[in-house]
């Protein structure tokens, strides 16, 4: 499976430009930072912040590597990382991932990532995906999506791995995994995440057209479980999160291994496969055109 | 599994005809030409009428074999000829299925192939309807059924392999997969495609009831997606389509494939075995009988 | 898998007390009668009250084992003795089962059949848990559930089993399985169950939270099929029967196992595995003392 992006003609690269423009409320300064993100990728500053109450051992997190919070390797890495250190942090049980970044609560996977990469460049970028979904699907943490902008693709993905997710109520963001829409295709992964969430009807449909949804349309189908006001997002994520909190740790653990295992279970034992097939698909020179040709089109609007 | 017919006693077998009566809206007329339809099996007028808009890219397929659409296996493999043609053709895209027969799409697999028939001959039966349902659930062009009567039974399952389901919003017709009220059983693979697209549970009291939903609760519970005036059907229709096919044809692809292929594995594997039992259930003395009963009933009625 | 009970500390025992209270409706009477129970275990007086219409072939169970119609070896033997009785009965087609408690229909798994029980014992008390399950599951009569009052736990499991469930439309009463309020987890066929009538996702969060729901809740997902006032509870199951009864016998008896076998098959291929993970995990020290420590605050209570 992995990402099949094609992305062959102009419909589909300015297709993908004025979906992310419209998605994202950024317009040509929305399009032309993906490539400022990339420039950055070796900056040391933090991409992710994260503050941990003691008192209620509560860990807030906020990613803040704008302009659209894009998963590039060294932020997924970071992203990791922290995770990593709060799980084994004996006095942190909750989580709650949000964005500083206005409008925007990730744009998923960061398309420079996968041009003009070295297969093991490739390969190490794909592992660091599946790392956070593993990482998140399986955390010991409660893990609150407090989703205060557009999510679509690895943003939604990254959504549908927490517990609970509470959206803001603004008909401008929407969440879904749009990948078909850019010509690329959903991993089983991803589907299999779809489909605990929302069912198998709803995850054939939104995967095939690649629906984003408003706010409203996911409350419907279950994408997401609560939408609120913009400025009672937090209290109300600190709420549920007091709720989750208030379940003995180690039944609601038990119980939420036993609904996942399976789903995570069949990525592992794929892993290296999975891997394989995403650097295979992604190194090709039809691929690798169709990339380069979208960049330059991004880098056009953007002079 | 297979077809269990039964049709042990009167009972079931007016419930039937009434049944069929009730839903066709068509009285005696409707079960008379139940036969009718079988006299008809050698005809080489066509029972199914398609146009391809080049334009487009889109097919519209009419079924046209009055009074029911029943599904013979001259039907079944005109049909899947049709189908054949269709997904050959380079220019075809989309395919909207619907009727030319008033107030029915279809009523189902047609009975009279399972009586008096040589096991050879069921067994051929059994493969065409097979048949039809892998070649429309696996189909590479986007399936709209376009639902514009009554569709019990095997008609439900023909809608139930499209991609999306629109229905006219008249209370008269009704759909659902309610072979229990004719004292016979959906095969697992029916069973599969109903619980991919209304869930489990609602599959289970849906099987097990034989409920004929009206399109309001087919719309409810998921069954169709859409339900519309008459006159607003193929409109309606092609909007949908043209929504689909600006989807990059191979994502949509490979994502339906992602969706359905476990699905379709699983009568793939055993497709020989459902065919014996079918053979072997249909032959029975006991369920001949039943049938013949059945037939003469029908006769009477229409006389 | 198996029960997990943990129950380590006062705020988890006394949200067990609260909570059994709340639901309940009896306060201190509700827990104290748990111990009342227990000393009836070898009384000869009948738990469960069974009649039989000739005339429909519907069976009428009461469950009038006084508090709360708890789950003890004894309950459960008599439960499926007479369960077993009925399923060999031709003339019995329908089963509704109910309780004769005021305000409870079952508050579920008897605590004290895992304080103080040799793992023989416990082992017993497991395989009698199972057994009421897989007999209620795949049980050839339509069984309805009449709930007429709060349904936590395995209170929930049974009535989960039953082909359809009606419950009265009382906001004092509620339904769930709340294992993991109590510290402790639902076994993976309780949770396959639920998956099997709510979904995934619904099960996923029902169960991590705990949740009882409201009858109105409980309709919402379709955690139950319909909410009836009180005194309609009788006539709307009976109403729902004969919907059900009507049906061909041996097509909705297929037909349901084609629905619940992989479910069944799952329990019955891992039972004894399953058996020694309960006893193994009950007879803990640590899961002792805190069972001890729970019993002597509800003999505190009571006092």
């Amino acid at each position: 499976m992995a990402l099949r992006a094609v992305l062959r003609n102009k419909r589909t690269l300015s297709g993908l430009f004025s979906q992310l423009s419209i998605n994202t409320n950024h317009g040509r300064v929305c399009a032309s930072t993906v490539l400022a993100t990339h420039q950055r990728n070796n900056s040391t500053s933090s991409k992710i912040s994260v503050n941990l109450d003691q008192s209620t051992g509560v860990a807030v997190m906020h990613m803040q590597s704008p302009p659209v919070n894009s998963l590039s390797l060294d932020f997924l890495t970071e992203f990791c990382i922290s995770l990593e250190k709060l799980e084994m942090d004996k006095s942190c049980h909750g989580l709650i991932i949000t964005s500083s970044v206005p409008k925007v609560f990730s744009a998923g996977l960061d398309i420079l990532e996968m041009y003009g990469k070295s297969p093991e460049r490739c390969g190490e970028f794909w592992k660091a995906v599946q790392e956070m979904w593993l990482k998140l699907y399986s955390s010991n943490m409660v893990t609150v999506a407090a989703i205060n902008g557009s999510s679509p693709a690895g943003g939604c993905l990254m959504s549908l791995t927490c517990d609970c997710r509470i959206m803001v109520d603004n008909p401008r963001y929407s969440i879904g995994l749009n990948e078909t829409q850019l010509g690329i295709v959903a991993p089983f992964w991803f589907k299999d995440t779809m489909v605990n969430t929302v069912g198998h009807r709803h995850a054939e449909m939104g995967l095939a057209l690649g629906v984003l949804y408003s706010p409203t349309e996911a409350l419907k189908i279950g994408l997401v479980d609560q939408i609120v006001p913009e400025d009672k997002l937090m209290t109300t994520a600190e709420q549920i999160m007091a709720k989750w909190l208030a379940i003995p740790a180690h039944a609601r653990q038990i119980t939420k291994s036993m609904m996942r295992k399976p789903t995570i279970d069949k990525l592992t034992s794929k892993r290296e496969a999975d891997v394989q097939n995403f650097v295979s698909f992604i190194t090709q020179d039809a691929i690798q055109k169709s990339l380069r040709t979208y960049l330059e089109m991004l880098k056009k609007r953007k002079a």
